[in-house]
């Protein structure tokens, strides 16, 4: 049997792990360590992370992430590419823990939030590897980005819808909620949104060196993330951000 | 100029800290400890915290929370007992930092989650003490109960509501969402849902020693949840529970 504990680790930064994530990291055997070619800072965070906490005679496991075929309707896509990633899982954990023992997988943020690894797991377990999950929770981008503007997520009593850009898009403001939390959003689907006034709070890299923060009405703040997304995806070659808005004029309290 | 630091402390374990946190506290001349006379646990957990992490020379300043009226209309109620709340903040900080330096409160989960300490302080703020609020971000319970449950908290590229109970009892199931994560139901506000097929994950004192899980179909559960929750207040005087609901009957990969 192998145990796979999926790891929150917050921004990456060793301050944003819980004794808990440190604990569980400094138990494993053995490491899997996703290379994703669109986000390479991300696999050195998790090296530093190793390097930090791991036990003497772990081992770490590099492998490239398989790219998501862009043709496809997105949920078969997804699928798919869930399908590969499960398949080099099983081959990495069978390979690497043929007795038996625990493996981890860093993720970034919170294992339950916007992440895939618990239906990776899922599938990696059907497909006949004996496989236990744990989860160990971790600081979100959502949390970092709302303790960096210092707001609430959720207006007083009232509810918080957390979406992606692909259905803000699509869907528009959904009704009966007048606060947005927007991850993966990869094209600044803020700019379809006819609301007003709404006010966002926007960051990237949150939790890092290079954290960017923007916050204001959406009519002046708009064409400014646009600018700051392009420039800082330039300049450093990937970009991850999220971003919270709220409509209503009545912000006294946010 | 007053730095309060607001820390999120996750469940109250001390695995559920994260360094940041841990640092923001060893960094304080001086921690409000409010005392809730619902929840005693809560002060009782704060105060093991601060004597692990607090510096010597550091003063712990307790006072007990002012009950809210329950006559008044819920806002105009919260309103007036955050501004009860804000007055015993201002003189707490300006009696015990009368040449200012650095406080600090423990929240329970996240600051920003269901939390009013962000509002008091701006109350607090506009009364007219100079304050400088740092928000340090905590595992929310929400994160608590998906890693027990080892769910995701959203259904694959799909959005979650997060409501209150009084929301859901008032509004019934939002529109557009399959996904609902309520908090604050003080009275099983999850009876009043009327959609099937419907799986609910519950959760009480998450992620402490009394951590209690329930996990099936609406139909079953309800009138288990709803006896778990009577007998483990009545057994210990307090209980804090939360929940996850799906609708739908593909659950396949949650």
């Amino acid at each position: 049997m192998i145990e796979l504990a999926l790891i929150g680790m917050g921004s990456g930064h060793p301050d944003h792990l819980t004794r808990a994530a440190e604990r569980a990291l400094a138990a494993a055997d053995l490491v899997l360590v996703p290379r994703k070619a669109e986000a390479p800072a991300l696999a050195a965070l998790r090296r530093a992370l190793c390097a930090r906490l791991l036990r003497a005679g772990a081992r770490i496991v590099e492998f490239d992430l398989p790219r998501r075929d862009p043709d496809g309707a997105y949920l078969a896509e997804v699928a798919a590419w869930h399908a590969a990633i499960a398949g080099l899982w099983r081959t990495h954990l069978a390979e690497g823990l043929p007795a038996g023992g625990r493996a981890a997988l860093l993720i970034w943020g919170d294992p339950a939030l916007y992440d895939s690894s618990l239906r990776i797991a899922a599938r990696t377990a059907a497909a006949g590897l004996a496989l236990r999950v744990r989860v160990v929770p971790g600081i979100s981008s959502l949390q970092l980005l709302t303790a960096a503007h210092a707001i609430p997520l959720n207006p007083l009593a009232g509810p918080v819808l957390i979406t992606t850009g692909r259905r803000l898009r699509a869907e528009g403001w959904p009704d009966g909620v007048d606060s947005l939390a927007v991850m993966l959003d990869g094209d600044c689907a803020f700019e379809t949104v006819r609301a007003r006034p709404v006010t966002i709070w926007w960051g990237a890299y949150l939790g890092l060196a290079e954290e960017s923060l923007l916050a204001g009405p959406l009519d002046r703040l708009g064409p400014e993330i646009r600018a700051r997304r392009a420039a800082l995806r330039a300049e450093r070659g990937w970009i991850m951000d999220i971003y919270l808005m709220r409509r209503g004029a009545d912000l006294s309290l946010a």
